[in-house]
């Protein structure tokens, strides 16, 4: 499957104008290799240009993992003295002739580490933006892709629902983290989590990227949980809003019309149809009901291997939605310093619609 | 706290050459502000030049978190749609007069989405390596530091020691991992785990990175656990290796010499000692029994809130130890295709010597 994955890279490289593309640690590296290299202070990278074997450079240490590879590749090992490392650089690029030649690199995810050595070993090379490129190789998921993602749904909300009875008043935000990440472990997520949960109460909901704090759970106060699950190196990232004890008659107005946003977002994916769509129509509820100041981010972003890809659901994105696109849905309202909610739902597009991976109830929930 | 720190790096910078720093989410972010921020495909960066408030450019969601910034900050926001982020990282970069100035930027932190974007800010810029600046910033702990890593420690050791009668042979490394995990959660460690354990057995044990896989323990292997805590932002970082069943001779030999080796490297540490020395301490033990070659990595890196930072214990490093320097002495053995060992424990320099944080039995102790 990874041998052809990298057939299917090489064949598209001159479509986005590459030679080759130069690659780091992180999801790329490992949907083309399926294996699991670390960002650390000694830089790896994998180098690919069609017509050769795909060349790694790695610290000899790492060495063993060469064998794993699923195809032929040249390894360039370096010792643990850095001053050794730009020669070993040099011959390896050398060996592909990346000089002169248009190489694609990934800003989001290769460091000045990498990028450095990279071109202190190929200097006269045109260094692009291959974003494009390996979105487009990994944008439309595969049926065992989804699957893995289906599972990760699966156990994130078993956690989340044997957490819940656990849940009580005066609890702090970390703790009731900590417990979510225990269920998640023993619902069958993998030890590396996608991202650690966040659990935001009372005026802490209203700050979407909050991390969980001291905050003692209050009556009155809603509670957002943002969490996910990780399943053979593929996630899920839901969100469910709660009422812990009594909260007031605003709270309830904002959790019902974020609920309307997320149910009218899911039903406008389909395939055809652009990204700006979901946005707008998950917009539109939130804006028609008064609040649309207050829904301060995107609606949703892609999901796979990372928790943020491709495909945007943002409104300036006229990128049409196609069979295995997959990505949330997440309108949410913040009333800074009071109350926020958000609801979040993982989504596949499917050759007719859009099906939701994720099924927990999104009606308020008294918790606590 | 993170006022006085900012204070000294300001101060410090002309002595090596930098009139600004300009940093992305990561530990010095951290270190510098107390704040958490994610390293995701929005850029973030903290721009840092004396006798200026701080320029803190960041996505208009994002905006709460500048009320909680230990200082003031001047803030530069945007909006989602990224054909908008230029203008503002150039209002930010201009703000501050970046361009013709020497800006230190971290090459192991820094991805090319952010430098573009602060380049394209500040073109006339000379960007430097600061991570020296950065390091000896960080390298000396202060009290509360130290006694945030002891808490990590006490957190990892208590974990596995709970984790230990749990093993059984035809348990996976996963499983065992899994339930390490579930058990630092348990005994306090926050949720962002500072890396997922190692647990290796029999030939995996012989790869010094290797990933928890699906092989089930069994009698006669030799089991290397490396795992951490985290506690209030700062890391602990240990391994030990344990006889699954009876091991052969050879395997009870091996752990004595890394055994032996592991306590050489942790009594040649005392200040104004190199960081060679500490090396080469442990190292000879290893060659001397004749295995060397065997001995594929350096002996130590440095502890705190990363999991490798300055100082390394390294054979070419002749940076002096300093009170407050704290690192790992990790040797060890790799028979590749047939079994490993690594005794790693937690190191702080004192004013008269050092100090082990981690005081776990070092002997291979027979489990499953």
């Amino acid at each position: 499957m990874t041998q052809s994955r990298l057939d299917k890279l090489t064949a598209s490289l001159p479509t986005f104008g590459l030679d080759a593309v130069v690659l780091n640690p992180g999801p790329t590296l490992k949907y083309l290799t399926g294996l699991n290299f670390h960002l650390m202070e000694r830089p790896v990278v994998l180098m690919v240009a069609p017509g050769q074997d795909p060349v790694i450079v790695l610290p000899e240490l790492e060495l063993p993992k060469v064998n794993l590879f699923p195809y032929k590749v040249a390894a360039f090992a370096y010792g643990e003295n850095p001053s050794e490392w730009e020669s070993v650089f040099r011959n390896a690029a050398q060996s592909l002739s990346l000089d002169g030649k248009r190489v694609g690199v990934e800003p989001r995810q290769m460091r000045l580490l990498e990028f450095r050595h990279v071109k202190a070993g190929a200097p006269e090379a045109d260094y692009l933006d291959a974003s494009d490129a390996l979105a487009n190789l990994r944008v439309r998921k595969d049926k065992e892709e989804v699957n893995a993602m289906r599972r990760a749904v699966k156990i994130a909300q078993e956690a989340l629902e044997a957490t819940i009875p656990l849940i009580k008043i005066g609890m702090t935000e970390h703790e009731l983290a900590s417990e979510l990440v225990v269920q998640l472990l023993k619902h069958g997520s993998e030890s590396e989590m996608p991202f650690a949960p966040i659990v935001s109460a009372g005026p802490n909901s209203a700050n979407p990227h909050a991390s969980p704090g001291n905050r003692e759970l209050q009556s009155g106060d809603l509670l957002v949980v943002d969490w996910g699950a990780a399943y053979n190196g593929y996630i899920s990232d839901l969100t469910r809003t709660f009422a812990v004890g009594e909260v007031d008659a605003e709270c309830k107005q904002i959790h019902k019309i974020v609920q309307e946003a997320n149910a009218a977002g899911r039903a406008a994916a389909r395939p055809g149809v652009p990204c700006a769509n979901v946005d707008r129509a998950a917009r539109d509820v939130i804006e028609k009901a008064g609040y649309g100041k207050y829904f301060t981010h995107r609606t949703g972003h892609g999901i796979g291997m990372e928790g943020h890809e491709d495909p945007y659901m943002r409104g300036d994105n006229m990128q049409l939605l196609e069979p295995g696109m997959a990505f949330t849905v997440e309108p949410g309202i913040y009333l800074t310093d009071r109350n926020g909610v958000r609801i979040e739902d993982n989504m596949v597009i499917t050759e007719t619609g859009a099906e939701s991976l994720s099924d927990m109830p999104r009606e308020i929930r008294v918790v606590g």
